[in-house]
């Protein structure tokens, strides 16, 4: 029990608190009263095409929100909080709408949430493509699309949009794949079988083996089938998403029951806009080049001589006859740096085709 | 464009507001320190099982942080800023852990974010019934169920499961519901028909006369089954919540098209102990009484007698063959008020069966 010495400590720290209160309040009032002041000189005579979202800005804000945290918040929470405080700054002056595609139930929204906080206008469409049209239309300021997600690898819809659009990607986000396991069941008893993707049950070998080493497991196509099956099966348990668990009504028995935790999936922001350098800054860039030997390794070499990382390569076939393979590269830095821009310009004579999709600041958020 | 002097301003406003996010992160951080101290003084002698989270200081908080809003910020997305702030600083005391039921996608969860913040672990369940189960278990900390919805009316699940839990009801939720309008199309056009449940046709009237006078109306047996039509038949549209339109991989043609804005679902918080009073509370309670002439009223006097307003009156058919009617009552104000304990107490003698639910905070957010 709490003595009265104890209750009396609660009460004076509960005062502190709402003195802090107050004053985190009168700090956010004043902010916002800047926001307004920024969206004034940006619409002074009318200019309703004012951009008000600045990617590289909003990236800043965020790492030095990071790298100035000693509190006992995790630096992740920490710029969580500020991503909201900046989202409802933002929408004073201008509401962000932005398309994105909802395959996974609220998966991707949780992406579109993580990238532009909750007063952002999310708009679901039913395909990659037409989060593009949509944004080319200008009915969205951005869409949110796949990349990669380390289960189905590489998204080809989007890489397929990225060769043509004239959209620029300006962001990236990545989302943690957790792993649950979901049953009509409320606990492991009463399973006789787990099923799930292949990859999925590998996963999570480590925790199957030490929790379920009695029940047979069996590979199926997706992890979302699985729980399809688990609907309508009780004696099956299936490895699949929370989101999964409100699609097909299953109990979560269990939460991250992955072995690795940095499962992670993709996004690419895309808007019409070029972003400016953040200081901390990547470039993507799509390739043709002729089919002989040697050109590939001859076009990379012109970022290793200048020292630039090469962070990703995936290489697709191409739709277009002309050449037999597109390459996705992604490299350190903005194409505005000195260095970069040297090397995109040497690039481009070595290649057939070679268009720059987007300079975008790296992600301040795990 | 903007000019020399504007570029000038525009640096220094975003100076001023790195200045300021210095100081509230700052101030969050001493907030974070405070609710340590506040652990460390709740948990001095190894009391694990001390209660953190206190529904009636919370609303106490939001409450304070919208009476003194001044700012350009909206009240609610105010309060919105601190409950996520709240919510952070909670979790490093103890985190919560709540069950819900999700039949409808993502919605109910939206309601456990909107109650316990983003840095709430929610716990999908498959039934209202097991959300009680596991709550008196003692596997969540807090449970999340539905009371009441404009367009299927009372919950019979949720109120039959209240007359025997031991749980209490210490906190309501409402969440606002949107219609959408959903399609294949990505446009009106090309639409035949629109189908959805008869009260949602109603409620969008209005929109529906001004923006599709000339397309036929047909109603269904529900929202859901409405999308699953136009999933099926690119010609249709359907009325349904946005979560609808990424289960059926539709595209939302358009957003709060009901004419009025106030269509909510209600929810109630249950758990395991009994919450203080916050200064604006209310008290339910679930009744039953000898079928005669008059006793209804007699019980209702009882309140009216001394100035207490019900907000709801609920009755139905009670599934034990000793009363014919169960009636769910509630009313203004918290069961440790003076008034109203002696309100109870007269209505105990006068019914048969006479238990309280809970008494808890009015809902500060909207």
């Amino acid at each position: 029990m709490i003595d009265e010495t104890e209750k009396q400590q609660l009460n004076e720290i509960r005062e502190e608190i709402d003195q802090i209160d107050a004053e985190i309040q009168a700090l956010i009032s004043r902010r916002a009263d800047c926001a307004q002041k920024v969206a004034d000189i940006k619409t002074k005579g009318g200019q309703v095409e004012a951009v008000f979202y600045r990617p590289e800005r909003e990236a800043q804000v965020l790492r030095a929100v990071k790298a100035r945290n000693k509190s006992l918040i995790p630096d992740d929470e920490m710029a969580r909080l500020f991503r909201e405080i900046m989202s409802v700054c933002l929408a004073l002056e201008q509401p962000i709408k932005v398309a994105y595609l909802g395959p996974e139930g609220s998966f991707t929204h949780a992406g579109v949430i993580k990238q532009f906080g909750s007063s952002v206008h999310p708009l679901a469409v039913s395909s990659i493509e037409e989060v593009f049209e949509i944004v080319e239309k200008g009915d969205a300021n951005y869409g949110l699309v796949p990349v990669e997600n380390s289960t189905e690898g590489v998204v080809k819809q989007t890489q397929n949009e990225l060769v043509t659009t004239p959209l620029k990607i300006s962001g990236e986000v990545g989302l943690e794949i957790h792993h649950c396991l979901l049953s009509q069941q409320s606990s492991l008893e009463g399973i006789e079988k787990i099923v799930a993707h292949p990859q999925a049950l590998g996963q999570c070998e480590q925790w199957l083996k030490n929790n379920a080493p009695r029940i047979a497991l069996e590979p199926v196509e997706s992890n979302a089938l699985a729980a399809q099956m688990a609907q309508q099966d009780a004696s099956l348990g299936a490895i699949a998403s929370e989101a999964a668990a409100q699609l097909y009504s299953l109990n979560v028995l269990e939460t991250h029951i992955e072995d690795r935790k940095d499962n992670t999936t993709k996004f690419w922001v895309i808007g019409s806009e070029a972003t400016e350098p953040s200081g901390e800054d990547k470039t993507a860039m799509v390739l043709a080049m002729p089919n002989k030997a040697g050109s590939l390794l001859d076009v990379l070499s012109s970022f290793a001589t200048r020292n630039i990382s090469m962070t990703r390569i995936v290489s697709i076939p191409s739709t277009e006859t002309k050449w037999d393979y597109l390459f996705f590269i992604d490299v350190d830095g903005h194409q505005k740096d000195a260095n970069l821009a040297e090397a995109i310009q040497e690039v481009q004579q070595k290649t057939s085709f070679c268009k720059i999709l987007g300079s975008f600041p790296v992600s301040p958020l795990n």
